[in-house]
């Protein structure tokens, strides 16, 4: 199944000169979302993995079919006020502006082997920032795994010597 | 299992005198979330669904894992400015403040059996508002489906005549 075909290119968003990859025609169509998940839940079976991690909002819907399907849990990572507990944050800079990403505190234990989950890697500065979250909280990343990725935004230099997984190369 | 102990209570969260039902050591724990989708499953195995519509961010944890099992396709309803594409919307007021919904104007098909999920129904003004935009774009509202709701804030009075089910009342 060609996964690329139910991604919309939408130019100019959110600011003028970025092509936006819309994934909802793929969340939309039964067969592709469950494409997708299996796809990507196959890329990691041979990682051990305790808990899933995943930025909001679009990371939520990846991480969570594959946290039920692979019976683990599913950790949210959110921007700054969304989260109700203490929590440990990071900020760091993104395609478009700078941001800043909150985990509560006892979401992670020493030792806890990661998955960190989104839609699509882009410079991949939103999975390095998890990654060191993770890392000061005592849990080991275990890989770092999207549906997509924008190889022109050279994501995988910056996210560096982690294990990496997508379904989609652009 | 009970499910209530896998949610905490924040009080004062967002704001002064509200108690936030905060679910994240639900979505933690492999088994208690397992079992949360499998019994928000059951709770509408007798309807026909054609899709899942959910607001973010949290409401997409749920709506994602329930798509991916159900076989379902995922609409996500989200905040302005964050869709790329061109949009359908609704304004609303909730338990704390005003809100604006969108949904992508091709997201529904005239005649589609729509599923509505979230987290946690509190007064019933996001579930009421995406009732709205769901019948405005041609769907049919075939249910709403939550894990908990506050029936301290009369969810189900604001939301009507639409069937509601829950797995947890406050």
């Amino acid at each position: 199944m060609d996964l690329k075909k139910w991604i919309r290119d939408i130019p100019d968003f959110p600011v003028r000169g970025i092509i936006f990859r819309d994934i909802t025609p793929l969340l939309k169509d039964p067969e592709a979302f469950r494409e997708a998940i299996n796809m990507m839940k196959e890329k990691v079976s041979d990682i051990k993995i305790d808990l899933l991690v995943a930025p909001e909002a679009r990371g939520f819907i990846f991480a969570a079919a594959l946290a039920y399907d692979m019976k683990k849990g599913f950790v949210p990572i959110r921007k700054p006020g969304k989260l109700p507990y203490k929590t440990v944050s990071i900020e760091y800079d993104l395609e478009y502006g700078k941001a800043e990403l909150h985990m509560h505190e006892d979401a992670i234990r020493q030792g806890d082997k990661v998955l960190i989950v989104d839609d699509v890697l882009a410079t991949g500065g939103t999975v390095s920032a998890i990654a060191k979250l993770v890392e000061e909280q005592g849990g080991v990343v275990a890989g770092i795994l999207a549906l997509a990725e924008l190889s022109y935004l050279n994501p995988r230099t910056r996210i560096g010597n982690y294990r990496v997984e997508t379904l989609i190369v652009y």
